[in-house]
């Protein structure tokens, strides 16, 4: 099937209608930190929801609110994470109540969403202020404002646009997120979202949301912290007029292989952007006699402090990356473990058999000072494979996180 | 039982000498990079060992040699793991045979460890060279020199030497460690030499130093990763002359207490001085139904990259706590949950049953600036408590790791 790049994001889709401004929330009056999204109908929706035991107060609401599997709109703030906070559930259930007068929906069809600073008391009153020109502002082309008002940390807006067919019909699919810190495989590992024109039930839409967040949002790590905020969510309003999917038959893996394009290229985005990162990594598993061993193994590479710094310094410090194949709990030959690092000018191969190979270290140098490396891990126990994105640690993810609530 | 501090570490207890020189595996030639412990007579042993799957060759070569629970030698360098190498089993074997025939011992009772850099092979010639000019220099009085050579980028010696009587009889004991990276929780995570002139069994011993190990040196993180070198050992050598331990009684109880006070001394100083920190963060969790959800609670906010940045910056940052015990894994009730953060100027309540309390600032800016600081987290759940160990990730930290290896 063909899948083409489009611009709009989540406002692209037949139906959908998207913008974002700068309430007040966040002290710096140039960045946004409020986004609407709206379906002109009601949607199927599907949510994925971090697994931290401490669920901030959106989440818990959103959990209500979708377990319909519907719903029209999506609000969210950055600047507060509205975690913690002994008022939470009520702001919360208070920001759906806004955005549903303001649309003129049932608040029971709002997915409300918060990011930022934990435990601090949400101010409601720059939200209700802002809502009215913040609803006149939607455009149904460009999404870039809600793209926008979900950054916290994030150096730039994550969106894809894409149009695809699904029998025969013209069906688009929009998304944005937002990543940066705070970021560790465990569901929805961050804030995104999706919406398409495409009709799909409300349990079809689930269960390819699921599948593939397993493979592409919960396969990134940025600093194994898993947030209490994390959402994915993908709307799907039906409007491009294909069948309904309501089983698993080809629609249903035409729509599974677009969704599953557009959350792996947000994923490699939110990777390649993490707090300080300079570089994008790629951790390749192959050659495993399971598939959780491998994706164990390239978590645990992905999400390794010293390897991550080496690549940094572009030090193919590649005993790092046996050492994390090693504590990663999979199960593998530690005998036969094959390891290459490589990017756009080169492919370097550094150890056989759990055995360090002699190697060029100008072309090492060379080869990861490019801005997206690739680690190749083959093993030996069977066919399974599986990747992760991660990315290098520097001096400035500390210096961003140091002072990041004051 | 009165515990006093004395001097001389690993060569302190009667009939050990303790070593160390430069030998050249290291290029700097101000760093001693080879250190042995000998004890006059057979002494009994038990070893901890790294978890990792991939295990460096002199692990594997002790492993082997202490399986009888006797040992009469150690011999350590630094500046190379001796892991991951085609000729690495061989290599340890033969510094066995080496620091054996340069003793007169049987190389079966020769404890081998090595630390520094994974995969380069290890030169064999200079411990060769060096091991006479080494023997020569053992002292029965200052272990120093010892504690020099076992350093990789630890800014300073980790040492501690204590007496105590067991029975009425006097008896010593003396440790040196290293640790600064690659260190998290899974048996011994680091090196540590512990020498004693205590007449204990082997299997008293190793059952000792197993009880120990969970609540001490498992108990710290520095960076998450866990070392393919890790070893902790204890050599009792008996001449102390009490009765020897043999089984669970009074001694045996008095004996575990000074193996513990040695042990969480090491420990901490291992995590104070993690690589490229600040300060010494210690987690209290006190309240947990069972010891291994606050295990469990109390390692995984050690080991958050985000709380960690928090307190290099002094930033009071408490939500980034109950975010790791929210995804520590562990069984808890999540609306109950106090977090106070301390150092020896005061204390700051910033959360109360899983909320925000207001709290100064300017407190908390003075009372996080101090080089200890104190998470203690409170829950409500049963009587069950755990400590854990680490230290402030700052951007030195990401220095060190960029370029380790080149």
């Amino acid at each position: 099937m063909k899948i083409e790049s489009i611009k709009g994001n989540v406002a692209a889709p037949k139906g959908f209608w998207a913008g974002g401004i700068h309430s007040g929330i966040r002290k710096n009056k140039t960045k946004n930190d409020l986004a609407l999204i709206v379906s002109e109908t009601k949607a199927n929706v599907a949510c994925t929801f971090t697994l931290n035991k401490v669920k901030a107060s959106p989440l818990r609401q959103t959990m209500k609110n979708v377990a319909d599997g519907q719903a029209q709109a999506i609000i969210v703030n950055s600047g507060n994470a509205n975690s913690c906070n002994p008022d939470g559930d009520e702001k919360a259930a208070a920001m759906c109540r806004l955005a549903a007068q303001t649309v003129g929906i049932d608040a029971a069809d709002v997915v409300v969403s918060s990011t930022g600073v934990i435990g601090k008391p949400l101010p409601l009153e720059p939200i209700e202020k802002a809502l009215p020109a913040l609803y006149a502002s939607l455009s149904d082309e460009d999404g870039t404002p809600a793209a926008y008002a979900i950054m916290t940390t994030d150096t730039r807006i994550k969106e894809i646009t894409v149009s695809f067919e699904i029998d025969g019909i013209a069906c688009k699919m929009g998304a944005i997120a937002k990543g940066s810190g705070m970021i560790h495989p465990n569901m929805g590992t961050m804030l995104a979202f999706i919406t398409t024109d495409v009709a799909i039930s409300s349990a079809m839409l689930k269960s390819a949301l699921g599948d593939v967040v397993e493979d592409t949002f919960n396969m990134i790590s940025i600093d194994g912290d898993t947030s209490t905020n994390d959402i994915a969510c993908v709307m799907a309003n039906g409007q491009a007029g294909n069948k309904e999917i309501v089983e698993k038959d080809s629609a249903y893996a035409d729509f599974e292989k677009v969704l599953r394009h557009v959350s792996t290229y947000l994923s490699r985005e939110i990777a390649r952007d993490g707090e300080g990162a300079g570089k994008l990594i790629e951790c390749r598993v192959t050659g495993a006699e399971k598939e959780k061993d491998a994706k164990k193994i390239a978590k645990s590479v992905i999400a390794s402090s010293l390897f991550k710094t080496a690549m940094a310094g572009a030090d193919a410090n590649w005993g790092r990356v046996l050492c994390a194949v090693g504590y990663s709990g999979a199960e593998f030959n530690e005998n036969a473990v094959d390891i290459a690092l490589s990017s756009k000018v080169g492919i370097l191969h550094t150890c056989k058999d759990s055995m360090g190979l002699d190697f060029d270290e100008e072309l090492a140098k060379k080869i990861l000072s490019e801005d997206e490396i690739v680690v190749e891990i083959v093993l030996h126990d069977g066919e399974h494979c599986a990747t992760a994105w991660g990315c290098d640690l520097t001096g400035e993810y500390v210096n961003i996180n140091a002072s990041y609530r004051t």
